[in-house]
């Protein structure tokens, strides 16, 4: 499957112009602050809370921002794309609403919640077997027979810079922060809010948060090439995935370092998240929290900011 | 027990003083909307977000003025209440905020978590058989022992206008509200927010939504007097109570009807707002959007204010 390549500039000056264009289409999310979880950690923690993005997570801008950019002819045509999880909802909700066929492909695996959140939003799913090679066929043989332009959950450029203007908007209203903590799945994300950080930051640095189940980015920092995961025994489901050739060359060029994190560490920051914020957050995004408690002493007295979403949460299979 | 009963204007008009005297102290919640939730009631539903106040509930507005209500010679003798639930630890956290000892009466039957967040906030806990007679007796006994304040969770007359900002607020920044919707325990919320409605309200309508489990206050407004509720069994468990001196006449002044709900309506409520607006709130609250939604033919295309607290939340034993 063929990613499109554009050039991201390394300096982010691509996102003012990516913001203004998805600004009509997405919620300004609000920015939340806890006096106990400051307490506990020893930080002032600033959480941009994505959960209250459309659909409940920062993928709507990424998907957003990559139909935008596509020709009206380009859109006439469809698009593809292979998710087990937000982006899937996220393209299908994001295409309903500019007028375009969202074609989704997803692993016979994904929650049955997942799928039925697609098909609400107008998505056509193609169901296929839960690894990388049959994602990748099912996406190729959709784009032969439709003409559908093949837009990748995390490694497309366009859906990277749409990812980074959450942290864009956090950098707007909090440009002192000193640190970034984002979680590094597929790693656009982390990716689209380094280059956040480059253009809006002042001296802000970025760090990846990881489960130690799936821990690819860390090694790929250290090999500086595309890591696998060998097993993917983790909560945080939104967090299996690898690296690619879009989101590795920024991540070793700006991220300062990867925290990895246990099971039981992410849970425990879910559920301080929810109890005391009152936010219903994903495993996923609960893992920045949990690095930045694990690693405490040196955030102490810092800023720190922490996208969270809560797209991938399933109340009737709940960790507590 | 002795309640403190001061009058209570019936147009609202102490409500301003109170909402200025207690602003330092609290945060000004958010409104949220959801797009979604309006379509499948057919309403404009403003939810007024008690769940992110300080400690996660509105209780905190009523126990910080009446703890500002009283004199420095009072305050210095202390506080005493009793409350299984939200205000226990409301009122640990304000008397702690203002320098106040604060003693407690809480049902051996009450949550641990519960007990917890009170000891957290510096509160004293006496702990007592869980009937009406016991409490009382145990709080006339710590009063008479220490001197401390007698401060009742829902009718004392301070508290009631305490509890009524929330839906000041509300009503100040979304004027044209045609109804306020509130759940009804011991009725402090519903009282202070007719109260409110009364004040800015332009001709706001304010109805009561109960559980069938615990309709004292359907009763009350039949009867016109307090009733009692025979059992509880209701998972909205901040609604256990029954209507007191103070609430009631203010009740059947004011408040248009009662809308009973069944104890599945409340878990499906529940539900999709923990789902839909991300946002973790107890029970008790999710039984307005229960009510809202069973007799959604009433607020069809109308404009409908919901006051939401999130403090009564135990995610290990979540209904889902």
């Amino acid at each position: 499957m063929e990613v499109r390549e554009n050039a991201l500039e390394p300096g982010g000056s691509q996102l003012p112009a990516c913001h203004k264009k998805i600004k009509p289409y997405i919620h300004k999310t609000p920015v939340l602050t806890s006096r106990l979880i400051n307490e506990i950690t020893g930080a002032e923690v600033y959480f941009k809370c994505e959960n209250f993005q459309r659909m409940g997570a920062y993928k709507m801008r990424g998907a957003t921002h990559a139909l935008l950019q596509l020709t009206d002819e380009e859109r006439s045509r469809g698009v593809v794309t292979h998710s087990s999880g937000n982006f899937a909802q996220a393209l299908a909700l994001a295409a309903r609403t500019l007028g375009v066929t969202a074609h989704i492909v997803m692993p016979t695996s994904a929650p049955e919640v997942k799928k039925k959140g697609v098909l609400e939003y107008g998505g056509i799913i193609y169901e296929c077997e839960p690894t990388l090679a049959a994602r990748n066929t099912a996406a190729s043989e959709i784009q032969q027979k439709t003409g559908a332009v093949f837009l990748h959950p995390s490694n497309d450029p366009d859906v990277i810079l749409g990812q980074g203007t959450a942290a864009f908007e956090l950098l707007q209203d909090y440009p002192q922060l000193n640190f970034l903590l984002l979680p590094v799945g597929g790693g656009g994300l982390i990716a689209g809010s380094a280059l956040a950080a480059a253009y809006l930051g002042n001296n802000c640095k970025v760090i990846g948060t990881e489960p130690f189940e799936v821990d690819d980015a860390y090694r790929a920092m250290i090999s500086g090439k595309i890591e696998e995961n060998k097993t993917t025994n983790t909560i945080a489901d939104g967090l299996k995935t690898q690296l690619g050739s879009n989101t590795l060359p920024v991540i070793l060029d700006k991220v300062e370092r990867i925290i990895r994190v246990e099971e039981q560490e992410i849970i425990d920051a879910m559920r301080l998240i929810w109890e005391r914020m009152k936010i219903v957050v994903e495993p996923s995004s609960a893992v920045a929290l949990a690095g930045l408690y694990r690693e405490r002493k040196a955030f102490k007295d810092k800023q720190v900011g922490i996208v969270i979403s809560g797209g991938n949460v399933d109340l009737s299979a709940l960790p507590f």
